[in-house]
């Protein structure tokens, strides 16, 4: 008999129900008896026992679907080890839920923050296996995320839209794509549309750069020019600030995001018509593609497999097309950047695709 | 023999070329000879003689693709009969560029403002054949524009991408819908994807209303609240002021756009997380639905047999499920409103739609 | 009080899940107590009593469901006034489940056959209201029905694909595309996708002509020609064969379907490549375009509004733009035929599409 | 100066162009002068000197577009070393072809068949460098080929749309799945859709563990059974047989496909409504998706620095996540094929999927 808690935290994403559905499906086709406790809106839901039992009847038909059957929240982990409003101690809560409930294992579907509150949870006794869910592919110990590919589908999408507009007008486009402080969304997405320039985080970019790059277009003939920004991107001048001063420029700036600031310093710069289009949250929204459905299933079924076995303290990982099992303590807080020097930004380069460095 | 000139003015939209393809295919296959001489990006092309002769083979395989071959731009019918910078009278240019090529007749696809530059065209002596080009489906003298129905897929794809992460997060989503000032786009998009309110301008919206309805699906258990709302939406308050002060309103407004406002407010009375998305001029690009690829093609060969017949001053436009010629005269200057009283949105009501009323 | 059964008959389409989701909402947005018995299997479920009691929570999220959540089977018309094989009377067992449960009307979805049954009903004296679903829009009586417009998408993409193959092989490609035994569904597939050829049922061709619009297409440099074939096109010869005669032909016949003995001539008399694509029942499959969403939930809509008037025997149907009550019986029996005359047909001839005629 | 030819041989499939603008585009930003000839038609055109000069704008906005603007052929390994029907030594013409033009070197994109010619001109001292392609992913050295992932969405898509008609009828439904002899697009195609039985080459079939599966949803209360058959597939019976006697049995086979016999075999012993869909050459058509736009541009980019290096004699491949460049002589005649102790296949089996072993 396994009893199984199971939650989704942090920002929702596609394939979080397909790989719920591959640990579930797994548990249910063993020989071992299973209950299943489903915590509702993430951390959250264990800290207040506010949970429901579910049944395989739950998880199916879910593969296809986007978001999560369980709900979630961001419970930042700067403050899950502060006590609540009402003077509770959230990680006592989490502990003494779990144990009233008798569990073996908590299964932790999330991103950066989800990972340092597991292992937390892991330090503190608890079993728990974690899967890696992000649409920012930026998870320590894994090549990939599921989410990301869904994720760079619809920016690649969104972006393709833009190219029909930007050609017939003769325009600038700036599309500024999710990622948090790592550019590989932005990335995938630009190479797949085509972007002339892409703009990371890893690689602070030189507005003079930019703009040179824009003029060459011009004098080859290319009307248009599309800059896919990465949300996190940052100019070589504010690379170089101290963190207290970023932050205080940032507070002073009265532009709703990056790509803004960018749209105005080059339609400064070169007289050139610049807009700007921000697909934001759809970018983590829709059904997953095949390619997170199987991805996601194979990581939730080897979740499964861990807690057959009893083998607790695990993040469920993909190494070289392997799937792996990451030790918990070494993934915690640590970001997988994209490297400047990685191949995959040479052959960008190559291809004539300028990163303003 | 004809000789025909093709410009496309305005923003862009899906199947301009496949409408295109119509003329040129059905003009081809008569027994007539024929010439087409391009005006790139708008009226400017025609104004400054800037074209290029094409053939069949310029119009093949483009039915399913964005945007416009010849280029567009917006040229405002408010400056069109002003003088440009060096004092050229371009109204006086375009009549000579068009005697000089000794064209029989100007193809002009655009929307409204396109439409009232086209019937003065006319009125100066000039043969025109028009097509009703928009996504916002405000164009009178015709039940449908094409590009309509692929932004309609567009905005629909985006709110239902949002719809799973509304879900999941139990938050009120604003998703800012395309149309410009009328509610055609925003209504079918939002009806489409299941928004729970839907605010379009020709249905001024009361907040107060608006926080009920959200307040209402609390009460029943549903975490969560999506808004289509129009570009052009606007509120009870506002309807009521005059264009002036409205204008000076507006000015002075910070936020970018309409949904901000009405995020904040929102936000302020309810104490819920509300988000913002806008697609944007992703709404107009990317490849034309078959739908419309159809009815761009169908609008393209009656046009085409208009000019075979040497019938012009007509907008081909859609009546009844019929394609139909509507004198140009009936058709400059007028918008296509959205009626309150329409079946379609006293369907929406039936379904239990609000539209803040 | 109201006591609604539902059901869904025939093959199944897209956006039946959207109309009984537009009926329901009304129903429960009314001041009415409603109570909804969804009969399982079409016909059958009426027949057998099979049924489950629905409320609300089972009609939300299903706007964008393809299928139908009733379940649906086939129940020929020409046998349902047949005793079962147990020798039950059928109609008289659906008579006596619908006195039994004390319903007020029952709400039908389906096509042709669905609707010479349901007018059987009405005969009988059951109170009936009835939803046109096809992707053959082949029902009299409605300009359109649901299904249709996503059935278009699906065989579009289809064929779009195929494409891409055709012009880099350079072969002759035969898509076979639905639509039962008319040609709506063909012809705005074959339209969108640039189709060169299209064959349906209304306009038998001529393969001699077939032949030599391909041969005209080499001679002008196209290596490939594409062909769109409703599933039930027939050839000049067949058409004047007697129906017993055709029958015995068919029956004799050892291709699976139409385009392989089209094919197999095509290639005989060119020697030419020839390649069969039949997307098959992917055409009925899959989540409703926003299009059908938006149409299927304005006619649930007034399908609820009539039962709520008390309203029986019509079917709802959609003509110039509005939506309309036709009654049952001028339905019944009754196909909607393209005609080889329709304005639709001439344009795609002056577009250069040819018939075959 | 580089003087470069280049073809695309077999089937064509997602991601040829991409491909071929990634080797021009990083030639074209290099220092070196390049001439490029596009052969057209595959192989045919080196044979018999059917060349276009292509320039930069030639593989401008082709990222996006399905198939090879260089057309292409099969033209079997088997018969390329035989004289063709005038005699001419196929071999031999395209190596003094080659010299005529004075090539530095041979871009060739293909499959299998493809590469045992690329590497027999190898053979024959003629400078070559290949790309992988192929819907099937069957090519020894590589982990990925382009074209697969977006055949694997096209098939996923398939079945999905047959989920909701097998749902809705209570069929059992078999998909048939292209691939050749391997099942690496089967598998995904089926883990990505929910398929419950799944059936590959490399795993021949036990017809009665196929109906038990069947009959255990049956009992499970699911009313539907999804298969997804490799066109590939075998039987147990059929894995004995002698290459000749399968010959001979398929030879006398009336069915059209393998998915035909099965089905009428489940039929047989389950009198269980059984319905085939093949989505045959859609398969390898449209747009490819982001993914294999990436993979693609990132191969050709490697081509495109394998030639300014002069590196000749190489596949440009993908292992472990890099980029990597195979000798030809180590992948020309080799199959990769799915292992049946693959960990995909185990995980498969934890979700409770069946291969019929």
């Amino acid at each position: 008999m396994k009893r199984i808690g199971m939650l989704t935290s942090g920002g929702d994403c596609q394939a979080l129900n397909a790989a719920m559905r591959g640990v579930v499906k797994t548990l249910l086709n063993s020989d071992e008896q299973v209950e299943i406790y489903g915590f509702l809106d993430g951390y959250r839901g264990l800290i207040y026992s506010n949970f429901q039992m579910l049944t395989g009847r739950d998880f199916s038909g879910i593969l296809t679907k986007g978001g999560t059957i369980l709900g979630t929240s961001r419970t930042p982990f700067k403050t899950i080890q502060d006590p609540d409003e009402n003077g509770l101690n959230k990680v006592e809560a989490m502990k003494q839920n779990y144990y009233k409930l008798k569990l073996d294992c908590l299964v932790i579907l999330g991103g950066n923050g989800t990972h340092k509150t597991a292992n937390l949870l892991r330090e503190e006794g608890l079993n728990v296996v974690t899967l890696p869910k992000t649409i920012d592919n930026d998870l320590w110990g894994t090549d990939m995320t599921f989410g990301f590919q869904s994720a760079v589908n619809i920016a690649t999408e969104a972006i393709d839209c833009i190219h029909t507009t930007a050609a017939s007008h003769g325009r600038v486009f700036i599309v500024e794509v999710m990622g948090h402080k790592v550019g590989w969304l932005t990335l995938n997405a630009g190479m797949a549309s085509g972007a002339d320039i892409i703009l990371v985080p890893e690689i602070p970019y030189d507005i003079d750069k930019v703009i040179q790059k824009i003029e060459e277009r011009d004098k080859n003939g290319s009307r248009f020019t599309i800059i896919a920004v990465a949300e996190g991107a940052i100019s070589k001048e504010d690379a170089k600030l101290s963190k207290k001063e970023l932050k205080k420029k940032m507070e002073s700036c009265t532009h709703p995001s990056v790509s803004y600031e960018l749209a105005e310093r080059i339609q400064k710069k070169t007289g050139r018509e610049v807009r700007v289009t921000v697909p934001g949250h759809t970018q983590r929204g829709g059904s997953p593609c095949p390619y997170d459905r199987v991805f996601a299933s194979r990581l939730g079924a080897e979740a499964g497999r861990l807690i057959l076995e009893g083998q607790y303290g695990f993040m469920v990982g993909y190494k070289n097309r392997e799937i792996v099992r990451v030790p918990l303590e070494d993934v915690a807080g640590k970001l997988k950047y994209l490297s400047p020097d990685a191949s995959i930004v040479q052959e960008a380069k190559l291809l004539g695709i300028s990163f303003g460095d």
